[in-house]
């Protein structure tokens, strides 16, 4: 990887949407960038006179923005794109994804697939990730090789697979994966709790001690299908979110992933105790589960971040697009047009998002003091004119294909549209040979593959 | 605009979904380009020994598709993009849509905008398009122009505009055009009464005449929102449809845009007599419509078609995009993960919106005898793989940002992802200049703009 620029390094895009203060658009303006972190946002004749020695990167018709947060992936699956289309969830996952994680589940195959994801996630603007997935420890070198940030879910399930043999098991696994990657500033961690469905009381208890003890964040899927929780209360009489209460694991730092289906209280409890949701509405759509209440869940001040959520159920991992859905879905589902609008779309996906995963200090916005990840546009092209307002235009009418340089902690990872970066080349390089191997020993476990 | 070639040309693309016969990926084929036509589609091998002398393109890691036919646009209104985003409908069309359209509609203002339309659309991989707007006669130029199928719509409306004084003087003027290009077999005419809110039961009996007479399609917006069909039962004393059956205007003709809000009986109506719907599920949602219910259109055998209506209410001519969001919002909102799967959505947006127009037996399906509009879309990209099923990876994969070639007649109009024919580069080449007037001028209209 490139090491950061010693020199600064002055940004002068057409404009800058910062994020904070919000719902603001600046032209004629720079973004200094020293080292890894944003030292100054300023108009660009003082930046020009202030840092006459300084590299300028002229950005003439670019938006620039904050890097994006997926607050939901899977990031391995991407070697499952495609495995399972166009099927109800239980077929999906029983006669699929669940046959085909058995057979292929390695640290191998986690960290090729990654690899790929983290590729697809860069040049889309994607800068961190809250992953959630087995061998984090492969992902994690996987986020590294590429350049990328990640916050690495520590994962807490009752059933064994070939990463460990069951919670206590997992725990340990992940608690010593994060202690040896301290030192590591781009990694994060969360606790990761699959579903209440597959995780008993004694093994929440233990989570909420430990979130409590080590201030991490619990990262968990809640409330996807009502037929969870349907199937919820006929276990322990009460719906998911009450019993998660009752264990003390409803708290602002819960990231509840999906929340699908949240009766009125179910959002004020949420809302109330400073929890955070993770809004997948392409995986949500694309496996019938339903449509989350977004507009309700604003109106009562939930933290809201977006994620792709994995490559089989979405397939793309584009949050832009994932951002666009977001606002427009919360639109047609709520029948308010004004619901979700682009400027507190990016704010989801990106100030409130990190916020999510305890990096609101770091990350999410274009101010002085905070890492340097960000992330240029082009909209220069006749498809994306006229412009009035050019957050408005990137939700509604750009797509990744116009992300054209991304950064992180100052580094250049994309530039021109291609990774930047050897290190990143190489792996994705490296795994190319092993990506063939995987597709074809996966056309075995995918019935009527072309 | 480059002749046709005379030789055949063989095409060889890695997968054909020819979309008759349904639900098929042929792979090791070719496509047989004769002239404007397809002359035959068969086993790759034999075309070469069938065709030794025939030009040959190979697509070594492309699907070739139909060409997309977008069932429902306002063409011009590229120029209008971004002119109201995130604002309730009431206040997009009093505040926004209808003073701008007053203050800059004229023919020069539609050719401009249609010929960007076309541009975006046809790099996405429309060959067709099913238009209503002001100023046909501009729209058939800028279609011609660039080299794209275009079916005008004979607008009725019952208010003046710069284009008419009323539905009378609108009717003889949309005739006369269509005289005027009898010869043009890349140009069709419908029928185009605005909606049921604003043409007169006079009107409608005029269309209704004239639709018999001439065969022709009825292209009409039918219950968009909600607060339309209350203002009407206010009215007529009815709902939308049920005054448009008596007209006698619900039959194999009507391609009724929208149709959000429909009742089960009204789903059987359109089915029982041959409706066609055009489905533009991005405008539903950022309109706030409301989310149509395609799922039960589907079950009563409702013929499907979709449309990226116009750019101010959309923000992106893009019909695959309009195809993944149309799949995945059927699936979500019936919760039915099966609910328009690829296969069946690609056939919406071409072979089925194909019989919507009545160029069934022309466009729609790559099989012999039919004209070849043909799209190829490279899926080489790492982003792309795995892939099992080439059509379920285009609908929820790829982007139009995949598209590479497009051919229409026999004809290349997209090469290397950049128009072909120097006839459209003129035309876009032509409008540069007045493209930055028409944004000067409208930014004065659109307040708070950047």
């Amino acid at each position: 990887m490139t090491p950061p620029a010693e020199l600064p390094v002055v940004l002068t895009p057409r404009w800058i949407a910062p994020v904070e203060p919000a719902n603001t658009v600046l032209t004629d303006h720079a973004v200094v960038i020293r080292g890894d972190l944003i030292e100054a946002v300023l108009p660009r004749d003082e930046a020009l006179r202030l840092y006459p020695h300084a590299s300028r990167t002229d950005l003439p018709d670019h938006l620039l923005i904050p890097g994006l947060i997926n607050l939901h992936s899977h990031a391995a699956m991407a070697l499952l794109r495609g495995a399972g289309d166009d099927l109800p969830l239980e077929r999906w996952l029983h006669e699929r994804i669940w046959p085909i994680e058995a057979a292929v589940m390695s640290d191998a195959f986690v960290y090729d697939g990654a690899v790929l994801a983290c590729r697809e996630m860069l040049r889309g603007g994607v800068t961190t990730f809250n992953d959630m997935y087995f061998f984090p420890e492969a992902t994690a070198r996987a986020a590294l090789d590429m350049g990328m940030r990640a916050v690495l879910g520590i994962l807490v399930i009752d059933f064994p697979s070939a990463y460990g043999s069951g919670p206590a098991d997992y725990l340990d696994k992940g608690m010593a994966l994060r202690d040896s990657l301290r030192h590591e500033a781009s990694i994060g961690f969360c606790l990761a709790p699959h579903a209440p469905y597959s995780v008993s009381d004694d093994a929440f208890r233990e989570v909420a001690k430990l979130a409590a003890e080590l201030q991490l964040p619990v990262h968990m899927h809640v409330h996807e299908t009502a037929s969870e929780i349907t199937n919820h209360i006929a276990q322990y009489g009460v719906r998911p979110l009450e019993r998660l209460a009752a264990l003390g694991l409803v708290g602002p730092e819960l990231i509840a992933v999906h929340a699908v289906h949240l009766n009125d209280a179910e959002i004020r409890l949420l809302a109330d105790h400073g929890a955070s949701v993770a809004h997948c509405p392409h995986s949500n759509l694309k496996l019938a589960s339903g449509i989350a209440p977004i507009a309700r869940m604003l109106d009562q001040g939930i933290n809201l971040g977006i994620g792709t959520d994995g490559s089989a159920s979405n397939n793309r991992l584009d949050m832009l697009l994932e951002m666009r859905t977001a606002s427009l879905l919360a639109k047609g589902a709520s029948t308010d047009a004004t619901a979700l609008g682009a400027h507190a779309t990016l704010q989801a996906a990106t100030l409130s998002a990190a916020r999510a995963i305890g990096w609101q200090d770091r990350l999410g916005s274009i101010i002085a003091g905070k890492s340097a990840d960000l992330v240029a546009i082009d909209l220069s092209d006749d498809d994306q004119q006229p412009i009035y307002d050019p957050v408005a235009q990137l939700l509604y009418c750009a797509g990744r294909e116009q992300v054209t340089d991304v950064w992180i902690g100052g580094r250049p990872v994309v530039t021109k549209r291609q990774l930047a970066c050897t290190r990143a080349l190489d792996a994705v390089s490296g795994i190319s040979a092993s990506r063939v191997v995987w597709h074809n020993r996966l056309s075995l476990l995918v019935p009527d593959g072309v």
